[in-house]
């Protein structure tokens, strides 16, 4: 029940998913006291449908990932992991502190066999639709090995829950050029190439909105700064957008014509609807809100936690990297 | 005389700048029977004004820059830098092939002192107005020293170029807090607060373009990936702005309404002011265009060499950077 918002944002859209899905139940993670009256504003549910797991403990959004796994062993982020590590849950679903999420994902549920670290992976918006981008911040001291087991796991994902047969991998570079970049990104090439995965080559950053690939894969420091700048242009743009048109009498009047415009083209890169990434190489799901999340966005990463538990990805993913492993290409 | 445009950029934008600037003179280096039409399209000007120097060969963008190195020593790019390092120009401009522009101007002109490797800045638009960049893809292996030095270099270069007595920097970095990032950031951290730079601290993608800062530093590979990256979200959102406002009739009076107004936004954002990348950290001037700039953003890749020559920035970087050195700051 952490991130900026809290339980504002997760309660709701918890209400929401019930309702919406008879097939869906939900356990609330956290401090009773907190969590309860946001519930009972929502009317009242059988418990198997929703209820509330206290957890006394919680794990502030900047604190250390080593302090709040040895300090916090009752923090809501750590019960609702053990959750699904008891089998208690499918899925566990967090907009709290990203790094202790990691590392307490990590500790309990254990990376799947074959893959050194998880990774976290989104989905973004492009100009075609969208691709998966990894990793967004996990990591960021990654070897080539890394880099080409992110790509097998991304590929596998998009597989089963996209329903895409040879999910097409790229890794980022600064050229397309076989010469270019740095000596991890070489390598990493050379492994993908000698794989099964669908690797089509190195792409470059605007490749990332403007290529149609369906999985991009680059280390936690590059995927993180990327898509943060990506952000930041876009806020920057919306902004002057809002300024100009607010400018004077006129440019109110255009405004009034072109807003309907302008929200289509909100809507189309609406990131709340790409809320939801997941922290993939784990033997379970653990889904990670961004920690400003609305209720709507929440869902979101709600409804990704729900597609993923029913397409049994974990399972998947060990099928299949169990399958590389004995090939020899893992 | 390169780039993909080539001449049709070059020349007119050249002559553009002799006509507007009577204290500066140019010469076109490059295959004279290339280069004299399209200076003959322009009417004639006094030899000393503008001039060509012929140089047989050419660098492909693509060359990989050890190869032009070896066997171009007549290509225009060369010749031009050879120019520079004898003193008969006081800037270099191209707009060819970027490793080969480096690897040839780090080997003819040298490093300046305290300084291992030259790094690419580059000017870009901002919520605030703008900020100067750097590495932007000169350097992908880049321990902390060579970070410490970009900072120190791009902060002298922004004084006085700017005028700006005190420049704040910035480390990009995947995080705001100490204990975020790699080992190399944490590392430059380090030399940054112990140094007599205004450094402000960590800084993440989305400050690039949200936050008050004057220089930022990261490792060239990073600071590629992200610029492309903002480049790519940026001609998104512009492409998916042009689709919706061409949906129907309704939406076409909208964009006639709306047209000055997102011009205004294009205008302000336009990138082709900001063409002209420094190559920093050599004992001469020069100065990178962007491969495909037309007309109007090559000249402002002539007055960033015409401004750096003004202030005569490399005698202003080997005197402020010789006296970190004797006072053991480099």
């Amino acid at each position: 029940m952490g991130g900026d918002v809290g339980v504002a944002s997760t309660v709701p859209a918890a209400l929401n998913t019930i309702k919406s899905r008879s097939d869906v139940n939900i356990i609330l993670v956290g401090q009773e006291d907190v969590v309860r009256p946001e519930l009972d504003k929502g009317g009242s549910f059988p418990a198997d449908r929703i209820r509330i797991h206290h957890a006394s403990q919680v794990v502030e959004m900047n604190e250390s990932p080593a302090i709040s796994m040895r300090k916090k062993k009752d923090s809501s982020l750590r019960v609702a992991i053990n959750l699904v590590k008891e089998g208690v849950a499918d899925a566990c679903v967090s907009a709290g502190n990203t790094g202790a999420l990691m590392a307490t994902a990590r500790f309990v549920l254990k990376t799947l066999p074959g893959i050194n670290r998880p990774a976290i992976v989104t989905v973004i918006p492009t100009q075609f639709d969208h691709v998966h981008v990894l990793d967004l911040g996990a990591n960021v001291d990654v070897p080539a090995e890394y880099l080409f087991q992110f790509g097998a796991m991304a590929s596998i994902l998009v597989k089963h829950v996209e329903n895409i047969e040879r999910p097409r991998v790229a890794l980022l570079n600064i050229g397309m050029e076989d010469i270019k970049g740095n000596e991890t990104v070489k390598q990493a090439a050379e492994l993908f190439r000698n794989s099964r995965l669908n690797y089509v080559g190195f792409r470059e950053g605007d490749s990332i909105y403007t290529e149609d690939v369906d999985v991009i894969v680059c280390d936690g420091f590059v995927g993180n700064v990327a898509l943060k700048a990506s952000e930041g242009v876009a806020q920057m743009m919306s902004t002057a957008i809002r300024d100009e048109f607010s400018r004077n009498p006129l440019t109110k009047i255009a405004a009034l014509a072109s807003m309907p415009i302008l929200k289509a083209v909100r809507e189309r890169f609406d990131h709340r609807r790409y809320n939801g990434a997941t922290l993939i190489g784990l033997n379970e799901i653990v889904i990670k809100s961004h920690g400003s999340a609305d209720v709507y966005a929440f869902g979101f990463a709600i409804n990704t936690a729900i597609h993923e538990a029913e397409t049994r990805l974990p399972q998947k993913l060990r099928d299949e990297l169990a399958d590389m492993q004995e090939k020899g290409e893992l």
